[in-house]
């Protein structure tokens, strides 16, 4: 595992952290095919807990094994591998240091009756499961944030402190937020800024919409140009203190591949690191789901 | 760095804090070119975490990346700069020990849908970053502010243990204060005098109108002049335990460098110890917002 | 400071207490011109919290100093000094062992929009400040009440470990109890006997009229001569453990000192220990506060 | 990074152990050029605790500099690197994720006057650092080992917890052994299984001579075949729980390369997993250092 | 205070370190008239602890007053000023942010049975006292150095989680150590080399002759050219990391100022960080002790 110029830097912007978070941000920078290339694709599994099993795995029947995703992550050669903790537990032993996985800890399901998550799991379960990170999902715009944001700080100070990284999904929600508004730009850009406010090391996002949901902030984006994609990209990525964060983008709904490696191709040409691509693996037979991968990674490798 | 008699008596107004807090107040007192005088001026960049990072740096752009509020803030020969976690910890290992840093430990967001805030650092972050105070917004007059009031207890009492000082931002916001109550001078007194029987060592408030809200108030201000900005300033000053507390004035937002210099002259007459002054800094041009510090610091050197 | 069987006898009452807790009611009941009498005068300074600064300190601006009530409560030669957080650590140096302090560790304010209080202060603050007690309102009748008393259980265990005393203001407000009903006997006797049974060791109340506001306790009203205010008080202390406890009568809002001696004259003949006397005090020119007070002395040592 | 079946094989022996530890352990079996076969080469660098800088360093000045040796166990394609707290403190950051580090927790010195080692690393500073794992080294037979018995437990327990994997250096001496006996193959075999007994995971002894010391275990050798090194080696692993744990050699002062060669083909012939050469590395110019380190490595590849 | 290149560039080799413990070191290297250099001169004083007061301070009577050594290191522009518990105590509130402290946790005294100290502060007590760092002093070669440095390694880990910096004064006492021997280059080297092992980041030694005391190191000091005090300066600060840690010398009893000059010059041209120069300033004449700390300053700025 040498070290590439292009992870050293990135590392670098980590500039507070100590060794150990460094270390685990660069055991997942260096992992599988894009190792080195400071790109990165993360295979998120908590579809099952988030819209139960059957809506996540019966179109693709060997996806309901936890074995299925650690085995698919590492031979499509991810960059890590993030699930709430059972799903962990169900193959941590059997995948020890094949590759880095990353602890859900908080989950929502389909019948929850607030906008709100439950802490499942904690970073002494990281610790004992061998993950780099721990994950954690802020709604900013709903009711409860402050209540999400405060249990991130209490976490991530813990983790901090045991050498564990955290990865923030930050995904607008609730409140007088319009369901366009979810997905606007200066909704994404504000949401990521938010989760590098919070100290997380890799900020999760959607892929933003051209569309501007605040009033307020109208007039601040009539210089932007944000005609394209890349160019939506590229203002979430500054919006991440300039660069100085790790910022992956997920695609949302499953859908066609081309959709799909457009995306790749934007989030790399605006600047992005990464994709973090769930429903789009798991719900393709196994074979599909690689060969897409396959492209995806030579897409970050900038081969097309 | 020899103390000055001014700040000498300053400090010995904390008479019950330990030699730590002084330590840590004496380094903001004595920082750059206010340094000894008395008076300071601090950079507050939470705008981001309040209204977002376009609305708050696209009309500079460089003002994207933490180490740019970090360098102007030394170069401008301010006091301290005051920012949430993420902020801090991107810059605190490049900067240590080269200005005070101030942890903004709670913070709100233009979506939140109560009159609150999140707590989003802690103490211990504070000591592991290097900052020499954490800062606190509370809402007085809000549904919440029992709780947030509750939240700074527990957290200055923590701090003023390991030596670190506390800086309360108290705004007047919600419950039966008008739009117009929020600025008024009965109000910001209240708020000030507040924030000083929570024990706060520094205490930041907005300048106030010369409207006063609370009508049980009112005789009391009869006898009281409040035609001028300065003799506004001087009665929060009062209030703050008769001028045993540092005192400094935020002048909201972005304007007119004309209002920004008259409010500071202002501030200085009516006894005042200064301003934090956020978006009037970094939504300038760096070179204008250096002029305009340059000019803010001769005012409160007496020059003009 | 010869201890006096007076006080002996009203120690011996609190026969659960450390001596720790002892020495500190010891304290207060020794100290200044009342001292060894068995009757006290306590100053509380608490009105800037629930009034502002301006309506509480405007009618005599000297008062805006923290040490001005300090040093009047000594200069009168009054037993205690009660004051929130920030009025305490002012001059807690200063005036270190002068005169016993009382920590009043909840506060209210005029824009609170529920019937409760913030806690701003610990046992902790009480230890390091020097304090012999803390200070702790409850509001019987409010939806709170409960949230209070359990707030005040934790607290005062916490500070009876620590041999510090408790002193409870009990002030019926809210629920079903009518303005006039907050003043009545029976609501004022029943307050004074929760704060009893809470575990105070200085139980404060206002001075109750002969109004009976519950119903269900008319009957047991009908063979009480409640016709003067001395027996009104006589019954109050009755409440108290038959006159195991302290109890210390407020006067309410600034008025004719002939009304104020009048009320003292009343709770020394009902058996009352004193008064705590706030704003009779610090609204008034420090002269005439200082010649008041001294008349108030003389009335509590029996001289008319 | 694909695991092999003797890696895996190797692993499922740790069959208590929490996935943090195997994740740990796989990433010191899966390093470097010898990653995947089974067989291991670490680095220590606890010579200039042991006995002073210049008798460790000055042979070969670059030596000096604590990033030399993380440099050229990198370079080497080495498995992991172990040193005392200032040694790691002063490369983790720079090399982060670039080579699996054991924090050697214990160490001693050429003064002391006891057989014993002080405690100098935690559990919390290998997290902190990053590290794979704790290094403890036990004296069997010194007066003070039950002492350092229960050291190791304690720390044990608690890395294990955290998904730290613990090495254990057992090194008998003091007591009645005598300077040859230190060196017996009944003693080495008796000291590692007292480590693995402890529940090290990794067991590091040194190269036993045919010596018998006890005169209690002569009978139970006399079947025994210890006519070669390869011979001794296997009776040591074998004395490890039959090979379920993992036991690596080390070759003493520095000495001729072929000698160091020879241990290795005996270690590896013997079923040994590896070697822990320090002296034999960083005392040599770095060129010759690298390529006995290169010729080791294919000895373990069993080239030759 | 403008960072300069040198000390930008010692900070960095403390790449582990959070940056709250940068901060404090970059106090003391930005200090008095050295700031900037990366040169240090610290004044010790507790040689009242080692020696009592009339052997410490009846020759220069104002020294017996804790303010005077603050006083003295203040206007004789030093970088730090280390004293136990008591005297930092005593002086703390008045010299509060004028001079960095260093509290030195434990200490001996001339009546000690036994080689070792007792751990006489905390670093809560550092805290409090706004302390930048703790110092510890460790004898290698006594029988309990075990314990001393099981001590300094739980309050080193404490302090630096805290953001405090350690300095360890490494002092070779005891066991079979010759008199001759503590002053031995072998046995200095080695000593600043174990605590730079136990994570200092100060070291502090004594100015070593050319004797060398180990007859196993003998060999290893063959081709070391040590007929200078430069050039052993030199290869203690080799033996610290290779220059990766800062390094001071103290001079031992008070001596001829010429004396004191050449030592200075000595370990700046070998390479040292600076002095710690206790009894050499407090048992001269104030005036004296200024104009030799005047002389010592510019030698470190390299004008003679």
């Amino acid at each position: 595992m040498t070290m590439t110029p292009i992870v050293r830097q990135i590392l670098a912007n980590y500039e507070s952290d100590n060794p150990g978070v460094k270390a685990n941000l660069a055991r997942i920078l260096m992992q599988g095919r894009l190792g080195g290339t400071g790109k990165l694709i993360i295979l998120p599994v908590d579809q099952g807990f988030e819209h139960g099993p059957a809506r996540s795995f019966a179109i693709n029947e060997p996806a309901y094994d936890p074995h299925y995703h650690f085995q698919i992550a590492i031979d499509a050669g991810l960059s890590a591998y993030a699930a709430p903790l059972g799903m962990i537990e169900a193959g941590a032993d059997t995948f020890a240091g094949q590759i880095p996985t990353i602890l859900k800890v908080n989950s929502s399901n389909s019948w929850s009756s607030s906008i709100n998550q439950a802490v499942t799991g904690t970073v002494e379960d990281a610790l004992r499961l061998g993950c780099s990170a721990i994950g954690f999902t802020i709604y900013p715009g709903a009711d409860d944030v402050f209540e999400m944001m405060e249990e991130i700080r209490e976490m991530s100070a813990e983790a901090k402190a045991a050498g564990i990284a955290t990865v923030i999904w930050s995904y607008p929600r609730g409140g007088q937020l319009s369901k366009e508004g979810e997905l606007a730009l200066d909704v994404g850009a504000y949401a990521a800024h938010m989760a590098a406010l919070l100290g997380a090391h890799i900020i999760k996002v959607k892929l933003p919409t051209d569309h501007i949901e605040q009033k307020d902030a109208k007039k601040a984006y009539e210089g932007l140009d944000a005609s394209t994609q890349a160019k939506r990209v590229a203002h979430v990525v500054k919006s991440c203190f300039n660069g100085r964060r790790i910022v992956v983008f997920s695609g949302g709904a499953a859908k066609g591949a081309d959709a799909v490696y457009q995306d790749a191709r934007d989030i790399r040409d605006g600047g992005g690191n990464g994709s973090i691509i769930g429903r789009n693996t798991f719900q393709r037979p196994r074979e599909d789901a690689i060969a897409m991968l396959d492209r995806l990674v030579a897409i970050y490798q900038g081969a097309e």
